[in-house]
């Protein structure tokens, strides 16, 4: 497909593929899949089509590789979670780092412009549906092993109980697009009460 | 702005608009709010554009339409709940409606690009956030007569716990786009144990 990060060789060579992806970000959220044509990304990112092109094959390996680093830098998240001492606690108090990361107005433009086409788009929906598998199974890591350590017992499947957790950081990312003034203090008190009963599900 | 429901004299009439509105939900979702063109919607309606502007000024006025439709569909439902004898009983258990209609294949597609859209355009941001008020206000005054029901009082404002269930239902239609293998009936148990705790927060 494309050529992936660890091939490129140089500093200067990563600079530029996260030029193209920064450029497209912003291209993406302002106008759309359809509306960022390569000819805007590539005005936007100050290089040739013939440069972005090197590094990815169309628009779709760059939504691609947006939802990698995506994906990547919340694997990192729950990675620093399942070392705390105690990771129930951790995931009940950590909601806000969620909301705060959901409700970022450059993430939510982008996110659910990304998820409007997966939604007509097979290509897109092959790219978020392989990344969500990822951090579905991370998720329902940290998951089991915060019941673990409160010694929860349950009878419903760890995957609904990290869906369900999934669904309630996903939507504050739409509620903050209907609802710019949410209280997000009071906000968080409630995400703490709803993530400690998903959790004892 | 557009000729509103109560003007349209004829059922004829009343059914054209709403030709209108189902052809435009279906190019919305199909290409999105750019690429969904008067002369892409007029062909899907069957009817000429002239038709179209007859009912509505321009796209904008279209969406205006499609959400008000959607708000007064899940008012008619909220009420009913109101009506009910154990509202709270009814609000836990009636989350299986939440998700049947929140991932509804077709309401997601539509909702998300309408999303997408106002997170760029200022008018659709308005048209959803004045849609949003008022449904926040019907879910906030259905979930304290939830509360007072059971007589549970409580320091967090009611507006706060409102808005994470509203978070929590409109989630459920991010995820069925990246899990499309959901497992509705596990998720429904959480969802539900989720319900109580947020009215009880």
């Amino acid at each position: 497909m494309n050529q992936p990060v660890d091939n490129v060789q140089s500093e200067r060579s990563r600079l530029r593929r996260q030029q193209v992806l920064d450029a497209a970000s912003a291209c993406f959220r302002e106008y759309g899949f359809h509306g960022a044509s390569i000819a805007r990304i590539s005005k936007a990112a100050g290089m040739s089509a013939g440069h972005i092109y090197h590094f990815f094959d169309n628009k779709e390996a760059i939504i691609g590789a947006i939802v990698e680093q995506k994906v990547e830098r919340s694997i990192e998240m729950i990675t620093r979670f399942e070392s705390e001492a105690d990771v129930f606690g951790t995931m009940v108090e950590r909601m806000d780092t969620g909301l705060e990361d959901k409700t970022d107005p450059e993430f939510v433009g982008l996110w659910l412009e990304v998820l409007a086409e997966a939604a007509r788009n097979c290509e897109i929906a092959r790219i978020v549906q392989t990344a969500d598998q990822k951090m579905r199974e991370r998720v329902t890591r940290l998951e089991k092993i915060a019941r673990q350590s409160r010694c929860i017992e349950s009878e419903i499947k760890p995957e609904a109980v990290a869906e369900v957790i999934m669904a309630l950081l996903e939507g504050l990312g739409n509620r903050i697009i209907q609802n710019p003034e949410m209280d997000k203090e009071e906000v968080i008190k409630v995400l703490r009460v709803a993530a400690q009963a998903i959790l004892q599900a």
